[in-house]
């Protein structure tokens, strides 16, 4: 069994401020986050374009992960780049300035290695290049998705479709409700399963997270901390991990393994949240993510 | 050992609108919630106040749940009155009338045999009456005490003295904010652990419960419920179970006990919040909570 998962998605430069500081010009993308992550239990993949700016100690931290970048196409021009601040809450980021550059011509053509990825993680892009992913690889046997509320407004048919041809769906509260039109979020999730998808994952930020399935439903907390540095790329973290682990699983389509799968999320955004960039999350060894897991279960045993 | 507990606080009339429907003038105050719930798990006795206008009928859940309403003072006049409207969101109750009536004098005075009582629950008043009530009570072994943010605001030395003679605080995100103003509730809650109290909960709505105490912390889950009719209550079922069930314990001041009453609070506030009023409460098995029980600590295991 293969533990590859292709990630797709944005690889970007991102400029944040909040109350710890700001940064400029960091490593961002949601691609970035999730490949990155899903490093610590599988094979990843990325997919994903930069532009000529992007300099081989940006690809350090991939390498250093074993991500696979053969995926990563350069083109003449520059790299997406996001600008953003946080209020002291970190529940929404405020949008300073978006300068998609060479991304806004993503088109993701598989190799045909790629095209026979077994495990798939669409990260937050426009639902019609999702399709035209899901149409280039031939036999996934887990293909994950996640949104956003811009995608849920401007392109929600095309999005339905992508849900309808998925496994996994993750989106957070307001998306879920956006999405759905229904407020409490048990409704909204099982509106969803009748969309065609299997397991909804709704992310509840510093709450945790929820899922809504035909095989059970359950809300799990986060790993909690009392220092929280930014929390940018959190999401991406949670469904790079969570994928990562379930396409190291032989059976991923069971209850227990999506409830570990959202342990893993938990924890693994726990230290996303840390650092800005992927500062905490790209230099972490087996003992610092087996420590959390084993704190998050104790938290959790009533023994 | 007993298994004695007092409750202290109001009982009362309340007028509900929400999303679900409107009830008049049906059985709510905190101490009713609270003493009914405590009486799964230990003896409660209630102190409180009502009015000439409240009949025997209205006593009727109290009596079959085995409160003891020695405690219940009959006060000339009406009882008190609160009227409030839901969001479909039910995250804040928007207060439209409160008549206080014979509930503005309350002023506990203790029976000899209630100053013996061992543990403690006072609800939500005058933090100078729980301090009172404190003064009262001869040796107790636990005592846990909720607030709310008026009195934050406008009695914030009282609770203050309040909090330094307590083991346990009950409060919600907003309160522990205003109370220590800071907004990471970690921080908050060990702010307030340095004001003497031994363990913070801070109740967090449909997001479950956190605790922060020198032991450890923790947050845990709701018992997450599909439909929502009335979440009225909901905070003094908490507490009064999560009182009720440490004051059966033999040594309820450790972590794993502190945590099952945590969950226990989370089960119980989910019966109430399935109807209005103490309808759904007041009239549980024990099948019924221990069913819950198993459902929650199976959705927390990843084995």
């Amino acid at each position: 069994m293969s533990n590859e998962v292709l990630v797709v998605g944005s690889v970007a430069f991102d400029t944040i401020d909040n109350a710890n500081g700001s940064v400029k010009h960091v490593l961002g993308g949601a691609a970035s986050y999730a490949s990155i992550c899903a490093s610590y239990f599988a094979q990843p993949a990325m997919v994903a374009v930069v532009g000529t700016d992007f300099t081989e100690a940006d690809r350090t931290p991939f390498i250093k992960r074993g991500v696979d970048l053969n995926g990563l196409e350069v083109k003449e021009g520059k790299t997406f780049n996001w600008g953003g601040s946080y209020d002291k809450d970190f529940n929404t980021a405020v949008t300073k300035f978006t300068e998609l550059n060479v991304f806004q011509n993503f088109n993701p053509v598989l190799t045909p290695q790629q095209q026979q990825a077994k495990a798939v993680f669409l990260a937050n892009i426009d639902p019609d290049l999702q399709l035209s992913v899901l149409k280039q690889v031939k036999k996934p046997r887990l293909v994950a998705c996640d949104t956003m509320n811009y995608w849920i407004s401007s392109k929600k048919e095309s999005l339905l479709k992508v849900i309808k041809r998925i496994d996994i769906l993750f989106l957070n509260e307001t998306e879920a409700r956006l999405l759905t039109g229904e407020y409490n979020l048990i409704k909204a999730g099982k509106m969803l399963l009748g969309k065609g998808v299997k397991y909804v994952i709704i992310k509840l930020g510093s709450n945790g997270s929820m899922l809504v399935s035909k095989k059970g439903i359950a809300q799990l907390p986060p790993y909690i901390l009392e220092h929280v540095h930014d929390t940018t790329g959190a999401g991406d973290t949670f469904g790079g991990g969570f994928t990562g682990y379930l396409a190291s699983l032989k059976n991923w389509d069971t209850l227990k393994s999506i409830k570990r799968a959202m342990m893993i999320g938990n924890v693994m955004a726990s230290f996303t949240i840390e650092s800005f960039s992927v500062d905490r999350l790209a230099g972490l060894t087996q003992r610092d993510i087996n420590r959390r897991l084993k704190e998050y279960t104790t938290m959790l045993s009533f023994n």
